[in-house]
């Protein structure tokens, strides 16, 4: 099987409309249900020892358009895995205290302590994403963040967190069907935001923004993944195949014991 | 199958002796497994229209001595219901800012929002358990803790959570095989502290502070329930079905739609 993902290099720009957010590498659905279950058992193992090293930790990134997949793709990666080894956040609009500080404030606080794996469905990127498209933020301002991003994520790096940053990539047409799933089944409607069909007034925008988002940003330190993900089955497998990938690479080792196990004797 | 679970009654005091911790309700492993994987299912809808209402919260809150399955018992939680609305919390010893609040502070703070399940790892409770057993404040303190936990728990209960206070409750021979396996595994020598052979001569002591936590915080807005955990595959059936009952009598609803679906057209 072939990974469907498309990993930025710094120096090379990612245009969107060129990958197919259809992919799906060759493999079937049934075949990708059953692999991504095996890859989660391995993922799971090495969390494990992630947790129990307490030195390092995983911070992956979820943005994508509405109805992109962020929640499915939190709920596909926490499956299996030790909830206690998990900090999960959502950014939601920032709160009057988070509006008082400066924009990458509430994101640190949000960052995923030694030995956790932290999954954040959007992020400070959002500073980039929404708010110019709805010029939330003079030019002046928005310009400068992407710098800023870079060096905090940087920060992060060397600092013991490896990201992993994921843009979750669908089709125009894809998302005007999961609107319409969403408003024809009863127990999604209260999903359907009216509001985000004005926002799917802006798609073209939306693919510039992320696009430069994604080109600024894309650093060796914190690299963009483009995941095609209008089959679900393909992108949860893509994001654990990812995961897993990285948590192999990081080789995290549970750490040396101040006892000697045999002496230990358990009183009854 | 009849419930293993003893509930503590107002009133009427708790013997942990009188429990027995093997207690299986009469099912056998098997049965037990496949019944919790029907419930958790049936917990995921509920969860979601909870979420959905965003209206009142659940809190769980897991308090055992050590090994008797805290963790597990989180983990069995998660399993199956959406990450999303899950707010896990684990209580490690009080940070340097925590010591300088009141001791109800930092449990307030992760108190789960609107529409949430929150999962408290240990708790508010272990400023009247392990504090008593080790004298960490005068009696004076102590004492008066009991009636503030009521206090606390009653506004939150007011307020919309509701309260499932689960006490996992082994024997101390099931420990001391715990306790063992850990040392034999080398995966799980990590999870190994040779102080919990120390906490473990103040056997007696905590059982005798459980009960008074469980007898004197036991009230109609919050009641104890003793689960007995020595099998863990009876514990995990016995929490799932217990959550399932709160959700079920809470009876969340979707919220009511601000616009007609049918009326909605998503432009191509």
């Amino acid at each position: 099987m072939k990974s469907t993902i498309v990993t930025a290099k710094p120096g090379k720009k990612i245009r969107l409309s060129k990958i197919d957010p259809a992919a799906t590498g060759g493999i079937k659905k049934d075949a990708a249900l059953a692999r991504a279950a095996e890859v989660r058992e391995k993922i799971s193992v090495l969390q494990e020892a992630l947790y129990a090293e307490h030195q390092r930790s995983v911070l992956v990134v979820l943005q994508a358009m509405d109805t992109g997949g962020k929640d499915g793709s939190v709920k596909n990666l926490c499956t299996g895995v030790n909830p206690a080894g998990l900090k999960i956040t959502s950014f939601k609009p920032p709160s009057l205290e988070e509006r008082d500080h400066d924009f990458l404030w509430r994101a640190h606080n949000a960052a995923p302590g030694k030995g956790m794996i932290g999954i954040w469905n959007r992020s400070h990127y959002e500073e980039v994403l929404v708010v110019r498209v709805h010029k939330l933020v003079p030019k002046k301002i928005w310009k400068e963040r992407y710098e800023q991003i870079n060096r905090f994520e940087k920060h992060l790096s060397q600092t013991g967190t490896t990201l992993v940053k994921v843009m979750l990539h669908i089709s125009k047409d894809e998302q005007k069907e999961r609107l319409q799933a969403r408003l024809d089944d009863p127990n999604k409607r209260w999903k359907f935001n009216p509001g985000d069909l004005k926002e799917r007034e802006f798609w073209d925008e939306y693919q510039k923004v992320y696009e430069d988002a994604i080109n600024r940003c894309n650093t060796d330190w914190a690299p963009w993944h483009v995941v095609p993900a209008n089959h679900k089955w393909s992108r949860d497998l893509a994001i654990v195949d990812l995961v897993y990938r990285v948590l192999k690479q990081m080789n995290p080792v549970y750490p040396k014991l101040s006892f000697d196990p045999k002496t230990v004797v358990i009183d009854g």
